[in-house]
């Protein structure tokens, strides 16, 4: 999904000292701005653990920039020449250039550059499916990435971003995920395609929702289990809750007016998986 | 818990129109640094709804500054009002000081100074407890703060931070609690005060551990429940876990390591008060 169409040396190695290089340009871009993001289909990646999870999980990389550290670690090393094998550019360059990279004060000794992968809605097919979540305009990437990471941990099967969602790409969702990014298939979709897939979902469909008045220990969930979550401050849209075949509400005691988006999908993801999740 | 000696008109309202007015540079230096936070005995809240949470709940209030909009706005004229009554400074600024003050660029419209309000481990009476949720060196504002939020929700008494724990009174814990701070007590202990703590506790003292080898859903817990949480990063030390007597794991599918903090301790929170919740 790359649209550079600047000539790189491809599966080559690259010495970097000065700031004004031009891939430390692009890559402070696609740190900083999600139009840089979007238009160039790639995004960034901190650290040898997220590294090793997208080169096992076959994600296309486009350039692994490596700290001095990173120069005498093994593990780091063998993730180069893996990239390298897939035509990664290997980029060595000075703590200093790698602070400036990720506009980090201590920088990860391996940073990655990697294509994105969305799907869209006609790539769904809930047949295949044990558990999706649908996230509806959710803002806050840190909140996005935690719930990707939870849904992995469930073992679920994707995450659909309907409407104006935060980025999944941007530094913040991608270090929240863990590397569960790589893992879990991604969606995106406009209200009108997601209506659609839930009119045709063959399991359950359920949301929570202020006005639910079914607890969420009470409904039996049929696979495929279609979750949806709405927008931190506004919660669902009506015409969202009108999709879903159960509104649940979890419960609260205390004066909190409600809980975390990432906590209450985490709540939600463990009472649906319940009777699949054991040690 | 305030030292500072300055002089000031209390219970007044002082416009402010200069960014090196002294105030101005008091409450910088409660958002941008721990120290000045912990020297003074105060915290920045951000929002005219954590500033109701906070004079319903009765806290000390030193400062209340107003932005512009919230000189015609009924609700922040009335928290003005009480703040007043109750003898803080009332501030009225504008946009460009409010949003210097908070280093914002679209700062909240009121934004109050409150004294900080802990707890010691000989403060903690487990008989009037149902249940407290220990942090072992919890290390990010933005879990701390879903914490103490989660534990507001299920009703739990309060929250403990064992060791070198990040500041529950750095914005963007206080932003993450969503009022909560001002319902749930909190306490900061050494680890010996935490391990002689546990050991007298009357009810269920248990931890989410990766050598638990016990469901998180079978212990019959016993109130009152003392959840310990280990670290982000190394989880919960040796010496921590051997204080407990339950030693919990949440299963997890997939391929996430593990879950993110604050999701974890929210299932195993509604887990442990799932026989006392309901809608």
């Amino acid at each position: 999904m790359t649209q550079s169409g600047r000539p790189q040396r491809i599966g080559a190695v690259k010495q970097i000292t000065s700031h004004s290089n031009p891939i430390v340009k692009e890559i402070k871009g696609l740190v900083a701005q999600r139009k840089h993001r979007s238009q160039s289909g790639l995004f960034v990646a901190e650290g040898l653990k997220l590294a090793n999870d997208a080169l096992a999980a076959g994600w296309g990389v486009r350039y692994l920039a490596l700290g001095p550290e990173a120069r005498d670690n093994p593990a780091a090393q063998k993730a180069a020449a893996t990239a390298k094998a897939r035509g990664a550019l290997i980029l060595e360059a000075s703590t200093a250039v790698m602070s400036a990279m990720t506009r980090k004060d201590n920088p990860q000794t391996v940073v990655g550059v990697y294509e994105q992968n969305l799907l869209g809605a006609q790539d769904i097919d809930p047949e295949i499916a044990t558990l999706w979540v649908a996230l509806d305009r959710v803002r806050d990437p840190g909140n996005l990435g935690t719930i990707i990471r939870t849904v992995d941990a469930v073992g679920g099967t994707g995450v659909m971003l309907v409407g104006d969602c935060t980025d999944p790409f941007a530094v913040e969702a991608v270090r929240a995920t863990m590397g569960s990014l790589f893992h879990v298939p991604l969606a995106r979709m406009s209200k009108d395609e997601f209506k659609a897939l839930a009119r045709r979902w063959p399991g359950t469909v359920t949301a929570t929702h202020l006005k639910g008045s079914v607890d969420y220990r009470a409904p039996d969930y049929q696979e495929p289990v279609l979750l949806v979550m709405g927008n931190e401050q506004k919660g669902l849209e009506d015409d969202m809750a009108e999709a879903c075949s159960t509104l649940i509400r979890i419960p609260q005691a205390g004066q909190a007016d409600s809980l975390n988006l990432a906590v209450a999908t985490g709540v939600a993801l463990y009472e649906i998986r319940r009777k699949h999740l054991e040690l």
